[in-house]
């Protein structure tokens, strides 16, 4: 199995359903990842050590998603040097997603998060393949060969629609 | 002088010309309070260290004033057990605002912030005396009088305007 | 029976299911409570009786809930020296919230109301609770206990999702 | 002079500068007014003797500024039967003038308000006249003239922009 | 049966559901009304002759309702002295109801329409009864009773609901 | 000098300064053009007369100019069998310009208009002009070399900004 | 059959259900047309061949709907002379379709696209119909027809609806 | 000098003195960069050039900065295998700024943009220095301090403010 690289963190249990998009295409692309639920608001202390130690156990980049007024990405951002992955999740208590995708693209200058689009966990996990791929060729080819496979379904797609 | 029972801070110095209207009318409605600054993304510990202990040291209520990914008063709420205010300002970064109110706003269940409007900074200090107020008939009364005051200023405008 | 201290009013019988939230947390953290329903809009005389007295019968706090143009929280502001907790409530004819959260959060100065979040009546109750602590050590122990079991169920989910 | 049938009131007077537009063109078409400052929410007591006896002294239709949490058309409507029609001001605690507009429009089943775009007093004095012609030939021949007016300065610019 | 004084028109059959609430608060406050259905952009020559003719036939109040670009209150508006009670509706084609809301409110300087809430076509009929009750003293005390009710109707929730 | 094939009309005179630009364009890609001011709302015969007649006077697109509530572009739609181009401006009383993007580009299944971006009169210039082109090969190759000035402009901007 | 004129294109085959109405509509008014699925992102090759051979293949006017930050019908209208009619789709990857409608409205100045209502392929159709019409004297005459024909079910609806 | 790994483009020169802090930040950091101006409107080849062949020279991350319809950032997403970091920027034909941000936030799945704040170019250079930093451990310690620079100096502000 791979070297866990990348971690990827949420804040509630709710949010699972959307973030294992992100651990499955990590595992398509061949980056170890590792998976945990970590609440800003409800867990502090644990995000204090999580995030201050992630650098020094091999972590290469953070994935973190989190709803409505969502702390998480960016209190991981303010306490580790990593690369800091957010994805905006539209939860029940969430306002159409605006609150989820503000407090986490926002952030303040010297401290930022690499924001994706509303639920858009899949877009994490490459993002953060891509990134693991400045130190791994392998992962370039997969990711390399995944952007081929994206264009080739679109071809199959439009031979059966046009007429 | 009154013993310091609100406990006022932000995420940065830029936010001292509105924070300071809460001082203000603090110092008007008789509440003691103590200044500081203290940035959830910048000095990470400082906040910890800050919002842990507040209440042991006789604070009351804090009232907590940021802008853009606004996660300040969020933050503090998640590791205190006082009452958290938290005022949303309308900071050079921010999106019209909206940044900065929706992320204090909408804390998930379990952790509230009471927002006061944007930049509503001395609201935020007549709040804080209302709640003070529940052991404190002294400063109920200069409530009830501050309300009355404001009441007259009107009354005075209205004699103006009218013909 | 506890000591009523924290009285829960909505604008309509349609906010019942979520201002309830507030209920049951503030039984869960030993706050004695009353529940009525008062209309801005459709009972303003009886608005001005409950708002102008409420203090007067040993209430600390009051929670007030409403949707759309939803007056009722700043009315009782304007008319009570008690501290107001306000609930947007996303009620049937609000625009997507954005209504019922503008016209409590964005109060005029002098008048403040605690806003939480869209649909947050559960959230207002803790908020409640956490100012009646200010009086009460009793309450304030239930808080930072609640606090902790907050923290513990995040645990339990984190066990069980962590691979 | 024209008895008194339109009453202009504005939250504060701040506002008096847009509200003045209602008074002038009210003027232009022959309809008598008067002009006051009631705050909803620092004056509430004034709010009530205002609302429940304006159509007793007279006054058909009511005209009302506010901004921000803008309650004081809708408290008026809660306490009159008569048409209220309420002008949405852009205030400097205004987040770019969506709170004035939907704490005005987005009144509860029962209670309408007639909201006019932001800042359009002018607008408000307009209709208000439109609603006096319902019992007055005389504004009615006024207000045709007025849109008349209105044409022929669109005339005079077309035929001085044509080429 | 009573005169007709209030004309109400929609731009598509799919509105007639909520314009329906209109006629029927309109008979139930004694006010007479016709319905029809008028479509600025597929008949705007019906729109013409009905707009510039309404008065003449002894109208008094015109209430349209339309959704996403909805110019027909605006339009009938620019060609009709009368005063025009806009409705914005939430149709399948407007996005969340906003597009109705601005294209409706936001008048120029010179033609206003009286808007209410989103879907707030009961509203609409209670405002066009409280114009047409400058003229008529019955329907001045039908408002005056049907506000009675609305308290009463409140009241009797509120005892059901308080322990 | 050209066949007038383009017609450009707005609101109001204070549209002009944004409009003329759609008018230099036009003329640098050697299109004919008139340019006048039809309001919707102030002078709706004039908008009648020109939108019903614009076709039969060899006009083959309309470009039409307005804010806020801006039903201009819609109601010539309505009435025009040509191609309509419409241009939000953000007017003095426009809700940062929504408003007039919105009542503009949401028109109803069966009245298409073209919108362009806020204030984005110099495209509408160039989008009439490209529709003209389906006619005229001298105006697609006008079209064809302007499109190639922007990329030497970029160009020649590259040059200077790289290190 | 007609020769093809008109091409349709979209981002994602989930696309097709609603822009097979512009193709419908197309039929309706005797306009060939030809459709095909063209992806900014994951196909760009295609998108450039596509777009800078459109015209030289006697293509008058493209159709192009994309969902979310959707960049198919600007990156068309960078590469082709030809006019490029925009459909916004709200995709489920949408928020609410602010992202689709504003990423292809407000194209920079230079590179115009004629964008329709959110979803509205069908006036994207009637759009690309009536800008063929410039050189098809039967085309505009189908959209003569077509509109009389609009206005003929308001009729027949009107005249149901009426009592 | 160092070698070059972040390459910085921009749609526009207006966009430079924002752009810029991404170059001053990065150069703070150690990391070597380029700079240039890409047009995907206006130099759609330029661009499909520079984002097929950035990773065979070289280059590890790419920062693209655009304003309002903002498709540079995602376009050269969908043809490079590379990390892209996007920043909205706010332009003076944007809305705002919600065009930006949306147009380059929402990209659609297998194509992430890695979006910061709007006008956020220096945290753009510093997220692409934590990338950076995953294959030079000199970059890694160059963020750390510059991470306890900022937290020094909100420490000699705060003891500024307090008293």
């Amino acid at each position: 199995m791979e070297k866990v690289t990348v971690s990827i963190v949420m804040g509630s249990d709710s949010d699972l359903p959307i973030m294992e998009e992100a651990a499955k295409i990590l595992e398509h692309l061949g980056v170890g990842y590792e998976l945990d639920i970590v609440s800003a608001h409800r867990t502090p202390e644990k995000l204090f050590d999580y995030a201050k130690n992630a650098h020094t156990r091999g972590i290469q980049v953070i994935i973190a998603g989190a709803g409505g007024a969502a702390h998480l990405p960016g209190m991981i951002a303010s306490l580790s040097p990593l690369p800091v992955i957010g994805v905006p999740i539209k939860s029940s208590n969430s306002i159409d997603g605006w609150d989820s995708v503000l407090s986490i693209l926002q952030m303040p200058s010297g401290v930022p998060v690499a924001t994706v689009a509303l639920n858009g966990a899949k877009n994490a996990g490459i993002l953060a393949a891509q990134i693991a791929s400045i130190a791994s060729s392998m992962i370039r080819e997969n990711i390399i060969a995944y952007k081929a496979s994206l264009s080739e379904e679109v071809m199959v797609k439009s031979a059966r629609v046009k007429r």
